[in-house]
């Protein structure tokens, strides 16, 4: 598991995500000028009435803001700084190349200060709140808000005997979860990535209106999600240690966060959840999930606890390998589904290997029922994860 | 009414509130250097794990960020802004003056652009998403998070007949909606401010916060509450016409966006929160109150809807007088409470008048159930509404 770790990193330092929030200062690299199509649109996560940044059919990013007295301005994203220039009204311009379809985060930089664009809406990614830009993709469909019937994402403050104290996560109930009061319904517990938060998969994710929109064309059944915070996790008296005792089975580092997480979803998050919402509290009827650090997390949590969820899904989290399952006996019995993802742009993706699909070959082998999703032309982002969720949803809960 | 929407707009300018978003600048004024009291802490408002934004016990703000190549750096806070100062590395820092006790919108000034400070977290207000900061206050304890019965703030989306779009609005259940499955639960429709968005009175607010701790301690009745956004009301083939038409009862401008608001409100929000959530669909199991221009459109749109509302608030919104009730039968004989609040630094307040307690004493001649509160030391800003909603939601549904 430290190996897959390590790819982890090469990945998301490959794929230039902001996601691990490193504090290095990406190349300086001129706005693009040659064969740009003057199509450009406001973002859709703009602020309101705000008209950039913009996006054009090319899916270049242009940015816009006033700095009269400014000697530099840049549009910082996917890894590089585009040099913005000025007019005679003090207004810098720049534009970016080409983006990969979906969410990116982005900062521009002022005379040498990283600053929130004040046109875009904020996310919290790489560890800050700041930027984030949508371009628009072939599939948004599936992550647009139509007029079927709502769920709702719900801000849930709780009491955590883990951290002695009150802890933040959000809750999709969805449509009948309301119009059905004698319903029972499953729980996804899902997880957010390293540098991010509780507020991911519904922001960026767009969790809740995936869900909408999978359950009114019947792609679904009905179940809520839990999404909390999976970093946030310090205990009492114990320092919150690196990455040490990813794969929970007792490394030199056990009371990490990996640890302490683990004890925050199963003895306060999940009796919280079955406290409290109408759930159906069994094993057949509870599933965990994540993305990247929390794909890791579900990893390590449900081998650790291996008679407690039926489905599991990594996205853009490594794999389980055959070794780890050979003697998990109770794993191997419990678990109903085993999904991992990635995006077409990872790590071994781009050399031409599927790693995912060639785990899930390896694991059908031994008897699981394992899934792979590959996210055509995408990275280590949210557009991966989105179309994960979209694709995971779609396979739980159904026996 | 239009008088009383003037003096509003008075009272805005005169508490440089950010709240009506103008883009005038502010003037540049020195850093304070002189008797700060260096007990300087990260506010709450800060993202996690940042420093500064700092406030020390005089309630001044100080401001810090990394600009090597800028010339001037600027924190733009109540009407001011005060030059930092730039350290051999590059990093600037700056000191306010002692600010009101609350929350407070600010930004900040790099080489002439205005920017959210990345330390702090984001607001809507000021027509804008950007920096905002929770000064302590001596009464803080009615809006922190405790360890009590949590109700939860459900984000919602819905179809609106009127707009003939989705539109996005954030409901407040209490903790017994969820425990008690068979009870039905009165509601208050509550809106924000010019420049301020449906987030505004769960974030800024702390609404979700305040409700719990009032229901906890037995001072409040659980109720639902209903938060839209009262600016985003365009009609198709209809433009978004200024402020005529405040009153809704048929100025030159009827179909301006109050009347929008109105038509949302009656024809769309009540109906979809009445069918889809368990709530007493009764008059006296309505009440409508709200901040700023929130309060002038609950004046309006509860007038000519008197028999809609039992309890009616205006939160720096203006006073009811007793010339426009003297004929409104219906609303008297509907209205249970007529709540009227403001800081105590707005407006005649700071000339020793206090016109909501003398509007409240007139009304109570003529029968009406009026109630004034006045927030001590404060402007037109949220701290005064986050007390208005203490005391208000104490009132009401009591019957």
């Amino acid at each position: 598991m430290k190996k897959m770790f390590l790819s982890l990193l090469l990945l998301s330092s490959l794929t230039a995500s902001a996601q691990f929030g490193a504090p290095r200062q990406n190349p300086i690299v001129p706005s693009v000028v040659a064969d740009v199509v003057e199509d450009f649109k406001p973002a859709t996560t703009n602020q309101g009435g705000k008209q950039y940044p913009m996006v054009n059919s090319q899916r270049m990013v242009r940015a816009q803001i006033s700095a009269p007295k400014a000697t530099f301005v840049g549009l910082d994203i996917a890894g590089k700084i585009y040099e913005m220039t000025k007019d005679e009204n003090g207004v810098w311009t720049g534009t970016s190349e080409p983006q990969d379809e979906g969410f990116h985060y982005y900062q521009l930089n002022i005379d040498g200060a990283s600053v929130p664009d004040p046109g875009s809406k904020y996310f919290y990614g790489a560890s800050r709140w700041g930027s984030g830009i949508d371009v628009p993709a072939a599939d948004e469909d599936f992550y647009t808000v139509k007029n079927v019937p709502q769920g709702s994402v719900n801000e849930v403050y709780y009491w955590s005997t883990v951290t002695e104290k009150m802890r933040h996560g959000y809750i999709y109930l969805p449509n009948e979860y309301y119009k059905n009061p004698n319903k029972k319904f499953p729980v996804l517990y899902l997880q957010h990535g390293m540098g991010e938060n509780e507020t991911g998969w519904s922001a960026q994710g767009k969790t809740g209106i995936i869900m909408d929109n999978l359950i009114a064309d019947g792609k679904a059944v009905p179940f809520i999600i839990f999404m909390d915070n999976g970093l946030d996790v310090r205990r009492p008296g114990v320092s919150q240690g690196g990455f040490g005792g990813f794969g929970g089975q007792g490394g030199p580092r056990r009371g990490g966060f990996f640890n302490a997480f683990q004890d925050v979803l199963i003895k306060d998050i999940i009796p919280m959840v079955e406290k409290n919402y109408r759930v159906i509290a069994d094993t057949e009827h509870r599933a965990m999930a994540g993305l990247s650090m929390g794909g890791m997390q579900t990893h390590g949590i449900t081998l650790a606890n291996p008679t407690t969820f039926a489905y599991v899904g990594m996205f853009s989290g490594g794999t389980f390998n055959t070794e780890e399952l050979k003697d998990a006996a109770d794993f191997k019995k419990t678990n109903k589904v085993l999904f991992m993802s990635a995006g077409g742009k990872e790590m071994r993706m781009a050399e031409g290997e599927n790693s995912v699909g060639k785990a899930a070959e390896n694991l059908k082998a031994i008897g699981i029922n394992a899934h792979s999703y590959v996210s055509p032309g995408t990275a280590h982002e949210w557009q991966t994860w989105r179309r994960s969720l979209y694709q995971f949803a779609q396979l739980i809960f159904k026996k």
